[in-house]
Formats: structure tokens, sequence, C-alpha cells
């Protein structure tokens, strides 16, 4: 099969032949038709977080889609031919990247197949695209993580989110249809229609102006360590911060208001195939499209080239395999 | 009545008579018998926080017990000669100091008589001296409320108490009463035998030495930046640091460690009336005895300036008053 692996920060990406993986018991083979392309996997190629590789040479990707074309010894609950995502976080057990991990810990989704436990795997609904399953793994999972289970969004809150690149425009999306009252800072005015066409009720430029809506709860994706003290500044007394974005790795903060003020400042990381599950939900029922951009399996690394300088935002990049044999019904417009 | 009386920071303390209070409705006079002297009233003093007051000149002080000596129309749960503690924080209900709270929205302790609403008396069993009682209201309510409240410390969990002082140390007996495993870190080494003597199971220098002991939670009452950063670095995934100390009004922390460990840092400020009595069940059972100094009422201002150079590390001063005519029964020992 032909796959991306990446040996190391000097050479990059490099596309080439490996033998076709076979499941070991409680695995199966997936025959990928969607991989996500995430800013992280700029960090493993530009090696500021290559340490996180359990080894190498890798394929890199983590963010998978595919259906299921052979299953080990053992496999009860999944069967050749589903339809399925996978965890880009394990099976939730360890609640961190890394390890056994996809595309970190094992080999991953920049190929033409991959292997996956059983318990990675997420059922996609025939209504639902490969490509936005795939955007769901990772993108969505972590927006999803950050705002419902790390935030405590529920219906009647008022929410600020921090910066509408993808991760914000979705988890914008997903907190309106909760029934959250949802407002946003976005640095750059272009995007701000894109929040509002979204449900959001006003955006504004700098985070400080947040600080007219009396927020329960502040999730920042652009962690810019400003952003950070900002939201520290602006939001009510009692609120939560949900510190996501990792724009910059650290941010001079004001203690004596985190105290004063009785705040919650809470960073998150990933999450579950449970998170992911309810992305697909969202997906399925209408309500969510996760903004992505189409691009071929041959264009993996001009497209994480993209990525590293700054290009592509506000849309997930997923490359979308072409072997589309297999492909049935709603979801042949995702798949090209 | 004497009292000491706050106008500005140039004038600093004065003792001044005052004429007595008259209780309204739903009020009580307090005769004072202990008031707790406090690190906020140095910064009141000195300029720092002197914007909390809601008017000047004021009797400072808000670490109050004593012997109730009139009640007001309406008042229902209190009667004449009723051993009371004054909660700190008002009622409760705010959740923030300020406004019509003792000694900063209202007349204080620094005086031999009160007056305080019904609703923020705390009862004083005859075990409890008045001292100890006008400790708990403050030191002891703030570090109950910063490790069992914000913390949610329960049997079995691993704490890390940063910052042996008078809060830190009543905090870490606390935590050891209820069934944790205390650890510390005080950078002065005088101090690690009070905090041996307390339970803590060990005492280290640097905060960083914390890491060894993969604690589920860190309570910080130095407050340094350093200190908030250190913690961040040394407490396990997953794990929750409660901010309390202020020695400093910033932190540079590691945002990345933050979202990428799963970490929560939460201020807190104050506590309610439950707190308090919930300090002084503590001391009533014998098992805790909150550090104290006393003084007489004349030495509030230079006990206050003694607090300011940083002096009396580890113990409360608690000012004594003299007239003790009421006082009856085992709490004689504890006031002169």
């Amino acid at each position: 099969m032909k796959a991306w692996i990446f040996q190391s920060t000097t050479k990059g990406l490099e596309c080439v032949d490996l033998p076709d993986p076979v499941p070991g018991p409680g695995e199966v083979v997936v025959d990928l038709r969607a991989a996500g392309l995430c800013h992280s996997d700029v960090g493993i190629i530009d090696g500021t977080i290559t340490e996180v590789l359990g080894f190498t040479p890798i394929v890199l990707g983590h963010e998978a889609a595919g259906i299921v074309s052979a299953v080990g010894e053992g496999v009860s609950n999944a069967s050749v031919g589903d339809r399925v995502a996978i965890s880009a976080m394990g099976d939730g057990t360890s609640g961190v990247i890394g390890q056994s991990t996809i595309g970190v810990g094992r080999h991953g989704a920049y190929a033409e197949k991959t292997v996956a436990p059983e318990s990675e795997l997420i059922p996609i609904p025939s209504t639902v695209t490969f490509e936005q399953a795939a955007a769901a793994t990772d993108a969505g999972m972590t927006s999803y993580h950050a705002i419902f289970v790390r935030g405590g969004l529920r219906a009647g809150m008022k929410v600020g989110i921090v910066g509408l690149g993808g991760l914000g425009l979705t988890g914008a999306r997903m907190a309106v249809v909760s029934g959250a009252e949802v407002y946003a800072a976005e640095i750059n005015p272009v995007v701000h229609p894109e929040g509002l066409k979204r449900g959001v009720k006003q955006v504004v430029t700098d985070v400080k102006e947040l600080a007219a809506f009396d927020l329960d709860l502040i999730v920042d994706f652009a962690g810019f360590g400003t952003t950070t003290a900002a939201a520290i500044e602006a939001i009510r007394p009692g609120g939560r911060i949900v510190q996501v974005g990792l724009g910059k790795q650290e941010a001079t903060i004001n203690t004596y208001l985190l105290a004063m003020k009785d705040l919650e400042l809470v960073g998150t990381v990933g999450g579950t195939p449970a998170d992911t599950a309810e992305v697909i939900k969202f997906i399925a029922s209408g309500d969510l499209e996760i903004a992505t951009k189409t691009i071929g399996f041959d264009e993996v690394r001009s497209g994480l080239d993209d990525l590293a300088r700054g290009g592509v935002p506000g849309q997930r990049l997923v490359a979308i395999l072409e072997a589309d044999d297999q492909i049935q019904g709603p979801t042949v417009g995702g798949v090209r």
C-alpha cells in the first residue's frame, strides 16, 4: 500500500510503498477513505513536538474514516464493510495521546490502509460522509470535549468562543444548537460573518470586549497567552475558562483576579470516542457541518506545508483516498 | 467605645472614641472578645487594596468573636449572652467581600463592640476559645474553603500544600485529620518541623519536588507566581491546583502543560459561614489548634506594623479585648 511516512525533521514526509497490514487479535483493517490533516502533524514534522512519536519511521495521520476490510480473531462488533471512524485518542481509557494511538504510537491514516483495535471504532451512519467523519475524530472531538465535557455547557448558559478557526466555528455551532447564548472573539474581521452564519449572537474583535456579555464560560481556541489573560479579565465572577488552543505555550495571567473572582482555568486535551460519536450525531442531525476542504491523497505533504504557513484558516483539510469502489449511498458526494 | 479607625493611607490606624452601636432590625451587637489581625488590613492601610473599602473613616477588622450584648427587632436565633463568631464574608450568599461585610463595608472588629446581622453569626461551643474562633473566621475559613470546597479534598487523596504559613499549617492539619495523604513545600526549612508535627508525611523546600508524590491536588497558599507555575509542572495529569495565596498578583504559567495534562487551576476567595462552622468543629474535636499569638487591644496598630514587615510567620495575631466580665468556663484561658 501507499503511505506517507515520517522519518526525521530533515527528511519530512515521504510517500513510500509498505506491505498491507494484517489484523491481530481484536483488531480490524480499515481501508481509508478520508484522512484529516492536523496542525499537530506540522509540529511533529518541524521538530516542535516530534518527541510524542512512539517510533520512526512512522505513518502519520490520526483523523481516519473508512471501511472495514478485514477483521482479526475475536472481533465481535465489527464486520467487513462497516463504515467507521477511528478514535484519534485510543479507546479513551488512557486520556492522553501518544503510546498506542493512531499516527503517533502506531502507523496512522496517511495511507491506503490502517489497523485499529475494535475498541477504537466509531460507527458512521450512511448520512455522514467520510470527510465529515474524519474531521469529527479530532477537530470535532476536541471542540466537543472542551465545550461540553470540560466546560460543562448546558442550554441557557452564556458562552464566549475565542478564535473562530475550524475548532472554534465547530464548537460555536454545537453550542448554538445546544441552546446556549453564544458570543465570539476573533481577531480577523473577515471571519466574523462565518460566526454569525452559525448562530453566534455577536462577534467582537478583542477578547476584552467579551466582558460586556457576563459570560459563564469562555473557551479559548486561540491560546495566545494574551487571550487567556484577557479571558480572566472578561469573564463573570465564578466563571470557567477552558484552554484549548496553544498558539503560545505560556501565558502571564492575573492570579489576583483568578482568586478574587473565584475562577476556574481548565486545560483540555483531546477527548474520547464517545465525544467523537456525539459530534457525528450533530452532523447526522443536519445541524452541523464541519468546514472542510478536500485534497487528494498525493497532496498530503503539500497540504501540511500549507498548514505550516498558516493557510486554510477556518477549514479542515481532508485528504480523500482514490479507491472508492465500496462507497455507497449519500456519502458518494463527499468522496471523489 | 474605643475603636481603631482607618481614614487614609497617610494617617494609618488611629484609636478613637466612638458612640456605642445600636442594633437595627435583624441585627445584634457583639461585645468583642477577640479580633484577628489579617494581612489584608495591611494592604488596606498601605494603599494596595484600599479601594475595597465601602467608606472612610472606618473601623477595620473582620475576624471577630465575642458575646451578644443586645438584639434588635425581629432577631429570633440569637440571645444576649450567646458566644458567637461573625462571618468575615457576610452571610455567604454574595460570595464576595466588600459591600456590607464586616471591617470592609461596615465598621469592624478592632473595637469594643460591633454590629452584625443575625444571619452572619456562627455559634461558638464552650470548648472553643474566642481567640481560636476569631482565627477560624477568616484564616481558618479561607483554608477550609480552598482545600475542601474548591479543592474537593476527600479521604485517601494525595494533596500538596504550598506554603506553611498560618493558612497552610491549618489547612494541612485539617487535610491530615480528614484522612488525606499530605505533603508540603515550604521554602523556609525552619518551619518544616511544624508541618511534620501536624501529620504532614514529608516537607520539601521546592514546589518542583512535589512531582515525586503523584499529587491529585495542590493548594498554593504562597502564590508567588513561580509557585503556581511549579505546581502545574509537578501535579499529576488530571490534577487540580487551587490558588489561594497572592504573594504576587500574576503568574507566567505553562498553558501547554495545563492543556496536555488536562489540569484545573482554580481560584478561591474567602468562603461561607458554613465553612467557618466546619473549622470550629475541627477545633472543638480537639484535632486542630490554629497557631495564634495574642496581643492586647492597644497593640492592634503595632501588630499590623509587624505583619507589614513580614513578622509573625505561621501564627495568627489575635487581639484580645480587656473587658472580660462575661467570660465563663473553659474559655478563660484563652482570654486575658
